[in-house]
């Protein structure tokens, strides 16, 4: 469940921006106790996220309000389903009807995505994760929405893993030196990530013995060798321009965990009305 | 020039939410007095749009950081264009680079998808415009880059333009008297736009006097009559899932404006490279 | 109705820095399970506005409390009008006292002094409107307040209008070239104000075709001979040291609106009591 | 000086209210490169204060600017003084005009009617002080202009001095036994003042022996009486409904301090014009 | 009572700092409806504090949630006693304690430490103060819980007392002239206590009339001489390096206030633990 | 280095706190262009920690001010060492003394005990770790100090390792099933600790497989056997009142880590001087 005082934070912020000062049209021509209902219904199929989060706008604003939720977050809905029945103050609902929507578009894009990556690579032993390719101030939310799709987090940002690239490595004087510099200062809940662009590098970072290997836009042959050569030693993860094209090929290479920046910096919103009734 | 006290905030909860309290990779590998530096290299076709954010990024990191930019703000790059030039301390180009990848990405991606259909409208009078089915938190940003890729604003949130839907029409008491009542409380700076959804509509909101006239989701031949009908009495905005397929068939009907959700909403990364050379 | 958001984080603020950490006399002196009444009385003749909000202050501080209002925002007071009565912990209503009072009296005094410039033009076609003369973070109550008084909001920001002076003017190349420029990058919802000197400028500003031209500084001879040029073309706006003496003069030479930055730079508090009996 | 720190917290403030995303006559008309220049004159005779506060202002927008300070806080000005000169880039002269004037002319106006109250009991022994009427967030600020027209802070907050009405005193058991159980849990640096009524609650408190004690709403012939009775053994400050005609009056009684809210709670701007020349 | 507008907002950075965006082990593992309860036990004897600030932090998470308050703040508690009763979802319980423990524990330490210092004292005159070495974002609180233990609160800020060092001493001209000069700025409310390091400076500090002298690092023989000299001019106050061992003693010297900064800058944790049962 | 936007956000805080509109003693003694210097001497032998939060407040004070750093965070220094020298404004000096000595005093307080729990294990093979037992605000700053001292840092958050208590064991399942049910959804760069009472429970986190294993509250004899056991399949982590008596012993067993929560919930201020020379 996403941190309450984090998501007050964000619609707060977002109602600020929408509704500014006053409604010009709900102010001036609902009535204050004007009351209606309305159904968020999916226009498409997929997973919905985000619908605690919806229902949270209309109870920030104030006014009368209440709700059923019909499909919770991770459930799947098709075309036609209705997610949630909210009813109450009709100047509560039109106020509230644009950031809850924008919220729980986005949450259920992302949702979707992921469980379609999942789906992908079924029956191979690999996992679908997400990266720090979010945008500014949305990474706890989005990070969410890829669990609720059914794929994992990696790590959430610099400071709670280690991940090493060209600089570190050369900073540090080669892998074997670098991974060790680093081991006498990371705490013990803090795992090792380093990034190889070929199988000598493979090797050496197999030797330093580290948690993760990615492997940084490798092809599947070469993927092959490296899940070989390996063999069980660290977890190897494939990362770098992967599509709903090529995933099913990248994870029978048998790598552990594949990475889609695309889950959180190309979002396509799921589509979801609000239809009010007065 | 998007407001440089909104840009700096959203950075720097940017970098709260990236780094948390230490790079531990960066940290603890790189010489606190090691120097580098870097190019931001277009990996696509397009307009770019945030540069001066990304540069802004390493500024409010510290350390010594210098620049030179060669692609502002909404000028074309093709692959392996070079944006800017950074230079200066290796950390801090570590610790900046997702940060300031991501907001240019973001940018990008919504200043090309922007001018993708400014041009597809091209010769004939439709302007693209955008609305309010943004990010929380980030619509200063993406209405920004909305313009900066040739199209233009919408009206930016609740009090600054009256746009009214069936609920307002119908609790007062029809288009005729709901426009009616707004007017005598709605500044003079402040445009009424009203949504319809047939021709019998749209003839009462041309009765009524008002700005903007959306035609909601109506076929092409609906709104070659609308465009007949209306003659110039109003703006007519051409409004629900139109798409690059069908974007130049809708502008060549006659309306004024085409506004489009999925240029905030569904936003598709630019892809944009930071290669550091320590 | 004020943005519930906006007015919480006020009130907030103001208590913090009016009860910081404890209140001494109240905390050390009243018990905790002390209950009492208190009504709030307006001590002038006027428009009350910010009840609500003052209500909210003791939500705010928590402990118990209940209200009921028996002059709502907008409406007319006499001196000795009971505007609401409240009850619960002393300690509550000890501690929201002064910051009740700060934001009625605030408000109140502004929609007062709005009402009466409205009152002064009634029966001309002159309607009365604010400025972006507001004090820092004020903005949106101040404005909502101007509403409640019966007058009207101007523009909200920089953003969301373009009012040209003459360095917009001299920097486009003149009054017709400035215009035009600025209408290829304005969305269709954004209007666009002139302010012209004198009635040569006002002739351009006519030419060039705006929404709105604000007559700067003018003597009522010169405003009538513009509202004679002007016919109808666009609304014309009268502003700059217009007092109570001078307003109905001005009223009546037919201009559309008149902007009064007093409103809300120059506020006098309207005079409202809360006698707290234990 | 004005805490830094606050003061660009609520600069920052206002740019975001009145830039909001961009500032669509400057942005689009003016180049980014012009320069211009511009003074800051008094249209009035008065105190001046704000002046650094102003000068922040640009410098917090960013780009080119210079400035020269010719009348700095507190320094007697004439009408057609130049207060400041400023340079630098249009754009940011022209986004930080209005912020940077609603400061100068509130602050300004307050520190002129504080001035003006100080001047009128010139050579009484009475000093002038300010009160907790301030506006929400503009505490620090309003507190800070008082003492700039010459004359003093009353507390700040309801932790740093206790002020017993008569609902502490109730509850305290009568003003002997509230002021003698108040002094058990009150720190050594903060004084306690007491608002009496009459000459027997000042008895009452001269006894219990408070620092300071509140006439409230007493005439000129008591309050004399009173400063008899008291004979230096604790402050008088004399409170409610003082004006500048009856000010004087009530400095001759021989009353140590006159508070007055309207220093704060009724702020008329000062008017300064700024006239910028690109 | 410590401000809820204050608390309110420290526990939700704690909360926020804590949870960051999902609790990993807690909302993968345990149902969402699964309820159970908790008690918080004293494990030390002292003086327990914080217990409301304690049971908000699950409030604030949301959830089901109840509490019995067996030990209020400012009791003493002792080894194995329980302070308060909790139960609701044990998702609640779990994201909330360590927050919580956090808390009470911070603030039951301090509580205890100054009111084992009170107790020290004793039957002699003088009483326990802290000062301004408290923990960054946490005065309020710790200031609370010193005046919870029995001790009282030393000014709070820079703004509302003033304490004269060397510097301001030798900037001002000596201690009369300093003095003197200050007297003219300074509103009624507001205290002023001089440092003095030797007798000669004492005498002048007496000739120059303060409210509160501090004797600054002297021994007890000196002191007493200064309790002497002073005779009740002034409050005395002992200051710098005072311990438990040490403060009987300085205390029968007669000085009037002792204060310390290791009750704020030092802090033991006071060892409370919350055990759930699911 | 100690993320910048989230210090200069704590100092800020720390600012408005302690200064609050203005420093009465300063601003009204001590003339705007008096420059001074100081420096900051060890009063105590450790290791120091805060060196460039201290400098950092100055600056964000404004106003003349350089420094000279001699002793940087991590360094050991003994009674009477100079850790920096500074000049500048004798205001900005004075205004940040406090807060300045404030941050430095507990950074390396938290340092210096951290590098003295470190020494006390020398030559076993444990590390030292800190715990998620700290300030509300602080936490950063405080894991920080700690791997100044040459400590590690222990999880830093509920999201970023997940720890295992009964509660969540009871609810999973036991622990076989919990740590699977945990595995499918946890990212892979998530560690996984269980905390266990005794050797059954011991025997069984080993089956499940887990990264690290907490040893709660055992006895040394206990731990060795656990040792033995465990023979390297997970890291063992001993906890639960270990004090710097019996540190050495608990590290003798043979265990991997020891975390010790009064590293930072027990904080005792490292003394350090601030001598400013006018």
């Amino acid at each position: 469940m996403l941190n309450p005082i984090y998501i007050d934070n964000l619609i707060k912020q977002a109602l600020l921006e929408d509704i500014n000062y006053i409604d010009v049209a709900t102010d001036y021509l609902i009535p204050k106790e004007q009351c209606g209902s309305a159904i968020f219904m999916a226009k498409a199929d997929g997973i919905v996220c985000g619908v605690d989060a919806a229902m949270r706008v209309f109870e920030l604003i104030g006014g009368k309000f209440e709700y059923r939720i019909l499909k919770s977050d991770g459930e799947a809905v098709a075309y036609g389903d209705t997610i949630a029945e909210v009813s109450g103050s009709v100047r509560t609902l039109l106020k509230g009807e644009r950031t809850a929507l924008n919220l729980i578009q986005h949450m259920s894009g992302i949702a979707t995505a992921a469980n379609r990556a999942v789906k992908l690579v079924e029956g191979t032993g690999a996992t679908i994760a997400d990266t720090r390719k979010t945008l500014p101030g949305l990474r706890p939310l989005q990070k969410y929405a890829v669990t609720v799709g059914g794929a994992k987090n990696h790590r959430y940002n610099l400071s709670d893993a280690a991940m090493l690239k060209d600089n570190h490595i050369d900073a540090g004087g080669g892998i074997l030196n670098a991974v060790s510099s680093l081991k006498k200062r990371l705490g013990h809940m803090t795992k090792i990530e380093i990034e190889v662009r070929n199988l000598d590098e493979l090797k050496e970072a197999l030797e330093a013995g580290v948690d993760v290997i990615m492997l940084d836009n490798m092809d599947n042959e070469t993927m092959k060798k490296a899940v070989e050569m390996t063999n069980g030693a660290a977890l190897l993860e494939a990362s770098g321009g992967i599509t709903e094209e090529t995933i099913r090929g990248v994870a029978q290479t048998g790598v552990d965990i594949i990475s889609i920046g695309a889950l959180t910096h190309s979002v396509k919103a799921f589509d979801i009305s609000m239809k009010i009734r007065a």
